[in-house]
């Protein structure tokens, strides 16, 4: 299937995450916020360091390695839009280049997040181009006619929904589902303030263990045979 | 088996392909050209940045992470060669260091391609000899015995055989048969040429989507079971 | 099982380990000596370039991702100490972030080493502090309260024991027991000499597979069943 | 977040999918009709051979190796539920055991799909409940309060909402959309029809690639470079 | 290093965790009472179904592949023992054969555990030897000298020790420390008899999330940043 | 490219092979006349237990999860043909199902070896048509027009040319390059003869360790800067 109309969140709501770019690693404060879920995993890398970007998602599902859905996603992007490609667990043929780059920044994407490889590497970073990948391989993928645009897919082990806000800084990329933007964003505005206030603490010769009283949380264990039985004699009696 | 004379491109032939590293990821050009096929996985790394190289491959193949192959390897290459060694899935000790490199620079090795891991790094670099391999790791492997010498293998996936020619860019590397060297070459210099005058329209506005009509590309996909029947039908009636 | 005091080396034998830093590579040395064992995996990789440092592990022992077993450790720890997790094949929770480097420079802790995930890499980077780990990821681990502390664990593929001796350079971690530490000090000094005598002879030309007469090492090789029954067949007559 | 009511398809729907399952090999028929997605990785495996069954998905998202989500989830179970566990990719701690197996069982659970590890196999096998999952392993993670029931989650590389159709056979798991469920049904109905008939041709001697005249498709391929530069040519004149 | 002589638990202590086998899944129970540590990786995999053993641990340290110290190991064997490899993350050499197996057997060794590859399989089944490991492989590794026995070792994510209880079951497998042998066999002892009465609750209709009063776990977790900040705030008043 | 004729191994050859399989794990003794490689990586598996077979290659080169290749190769084979597939690393969509089995058993060909997963176990067991590969999953891969036919390829971290003799028992998979296979042949049935004897000496209570000497064997080991100086003493004296 292929969705040509998607819901965005409004341009406030992503200038209000484009915002908290100015502080480091804003992508683990939002996880946090998050339950500590949506980010994606650990081998996801960037094409060069430093990008530091946000976005709405347009996702690609792809089969077989195919490009068809990619180049579909493009043409249907918006400015500020981010191409999420869910590549099948592909690792060996490129999902990405620099063709692809230019007729995505024509249209004004502002990056692309791949559980896949890219190729043309040497000429998208003279570009500029944030995107993030799984690894290079100069083989291209097929362009057969198969794959979907604009559907839920998984990338990189989270769940992602077209116009979903997509976060990527230097510790990788954080998925805010569309639904919940608003309160994370608002969440994670509070942290960061809050955060603030605890480095302030261990800046002055404290540790997170002896803040939190880790001695303490280590009595929360429970052998859950034991408990089960504790509250059946209880409710026993 | 150790095979100490092989037959190599010729010198025109490797000028040819040298000439093409003017541009940038030449390799995927190449692979494009062969087919799409031949780049080695996208788990190979550099050692550093930058390696833009091509040689001659002198295969190894290895048992048990014995290095002795390798290092018989390197006394039977010629300048312009490439050691390309078969790791047999091991990661976790290294395959080559800096005797080695040293070793091969006597002999006029230009790099070393490696589907396992790589030690000295640090002296690597300051020699800016060319390694690409899967990691980094202080174990060196054993010296016992085992192991062939220009023998076909694989590496990182590819088939490899003594003679081939072996480009590398920051894209990763790819591998050409000597036999298709001549064809691939003059193909690849056309496609470099047609790749020019695609990326004219794109940088006027246009998409890749857009420039191969990929809407149509959609409607080429079929049920094969369907299509099946439709033939038999056809050819029934 | 949380240890709160742990048997140390003597700042001697820490000094005498952080002088053989001035050399290159010099993990790679100490392996060596170490009967080539005791590096960790070859996808163990740093926070930043250019780390060297060696230290006194630390050790922590997580179940589920929980962190609360390495905040205890950081409270443990004394300056020169290096914090080494088992985080117990996880890679796609962070095990280490911003607060707990602060606290751990507050305890003097020299470094970290993970097999599993960091995150606040932006902020570890601009602290400088020594971080070597699987991977990057924004998701934190849980707070929970399992876990020990000073344990002998497995950190990537190496058994390590509270009090070995940590030595990181660019070619990844080695891990020196203990109770060898005096000998394979000296070892390596001595190997450091040898190895600069042996470059010498590669400096005039030699390649290492002249050097060792790597001709003779292939005839080392033999069929386990032929060298069976020759050594029978030799003890019957 | 905990969801306790979510939508299920009608039982009609499920007595659809479960006569489907008097064929063999139905997952694949249904990935057909899914335009060939859907389907769980290949790494997922039967705790013993022979399962089959069909049911409704509760979804479980846990964080760190935490229980206490699936131990929700089954409290929020209705009978033909089949509770499907996003592990979060640890695979070394065991997410499902004997005593959920009774309270799954109680609740008229008929199957776990787990994208990690479960133990008591031994246990499971005598009960003869359905679980797929990807390995075995005496560990079993930790009950501390992360993790949330009933929302999108991914499971083996497929997005996954609660009340989808899940359908497992000796091939793996698929995944049916809830929205798609009634129009897949049908589309199997009919492809199961179709593959009958495409069957006899075979029966009688022929092959696929002759049935679908392969030759054929070989001729579909094309250079994008190419085609775009024929467009372009086509359109300017 | 080749250690001829190792401390061995009791056969008394010996005898009472064989006797823990004819319970289902003891491993689990056993891995309960270590902290829920100490089991080996889920892709360790038995020979054939059903191996159900018990025994003491003679440890193997492996370089390249070799089986020298593998060979050695066997002959340093007594009655009991089972012989445990770290291969060294090499999975494509087999460590392990059926004369291997017939010289165990002929020591009296009871099982071999690796976390690499083993071959002759067919053989190996006929002689009903159990043996776990990662996979199977028809390449022997290399016999060349290196390697070391009866040291400390990691295998399949685990230390152990020469001298350490190893148990398996049909979950796979679990190392107990020898020092902590008596104690934990007790430990395992009683919550067997728990987990019993705890069964019974559930026959009735439990689950285990009602029998723990889940909804209660979920409110333990807790932000860091809140509660150090909380912890602080309470300090300060 | 689609080489439609190969040169094949004499039917005396392969009787010879065939022969072999009379004896437990001949692809054990073939590998070890092979200097101990050409077996496929631990992680392939047989559909069902007991497979033991033996033909000749028929090479499948894959791009993008595309069967048409597949397909044509089945329509070249001859009886007694393996079709032997290159997967490019993907296994996450099937390359081999019911129809394919049926076609391939119309022309005689007597198993599929596939680096990659395969589909409709059910029916293919039933079929009893031995196929080894990665895993199973219910996605069948495109149909697109990639690929080549009888090329060399690598499967499994070999390298296949058409015409090798493919050999499959309960270990795995093992490649004899044709123009070996004649005199691999004549060394496995003398190896299968030495292997007799030897254990004849085991079950007369021996080890390996003691047969081969494997004290002796430790000796071999050396350091190779330590050798190399040795070496260079003595050429200056």
């Amino acid at each position: 299937m292929i969705n040509s109309d998607i819901k965005r969140p409004s341009p406030e709501l992503i200038d209000g995450f484009r915002s908290l770019l100015r502080f480091d690693s804003v992508t683990c404060a939002i996880s946090d916020c998050l339950g500590r879920f949506n980010a994606m995993t650990s081998d996801m890398k960037p094409v060069f360091e430093g990008i530091r970007v946000i976005g709405t998602a347009v996702t690609v599902k792809t089969l077989a390695s195919d490009l068809a859905a990619a180049f579909k996603a493009i043409d249907l992007s918006k400015p500020g839009d981010i191409v999420v490609i869910d590549s099948h667990g592909s690792v060996n043929t490129a999902f990405w280049g620099e063709n692809m780059t230019m007729s995505a920044v024509n249209r004004g994407v502002v990056a692309a997040v791949i559980d896949g490889a890219c190729r043309d590497v040497e000429e998208i970073r003279k570009l500029g181009f944030p995107v993030i990948c799984k690894g290079f391989v100069p083989n291209v993928a097929s362009i057969s006619g198969y794959g979907e645009v604009n559907v839920p897919i998984q990338c990189a082990g989270v769940a992602v929904s077209p116009g979903d806000v997509i976060v990527v800084d230097g510790n990788g990329v954080v998925v805010v589902p569309q639904g919940d933007a608003a309160v994370i964003l608002e969440k994670t505005q509070q942290l960061l303030e809050t955060e603030h206030l605890l480095q302030e603490k261990i800046k002055a010769g404290a540790t997170i263990g002896e803040l939190i009283n880790v001695d303490e949380v280590f009595k929360n264990v429970f052998s859950y045979q034991n408990r089960a039985l504790e509250y059946a004699q209880r409710s026993n009696s």
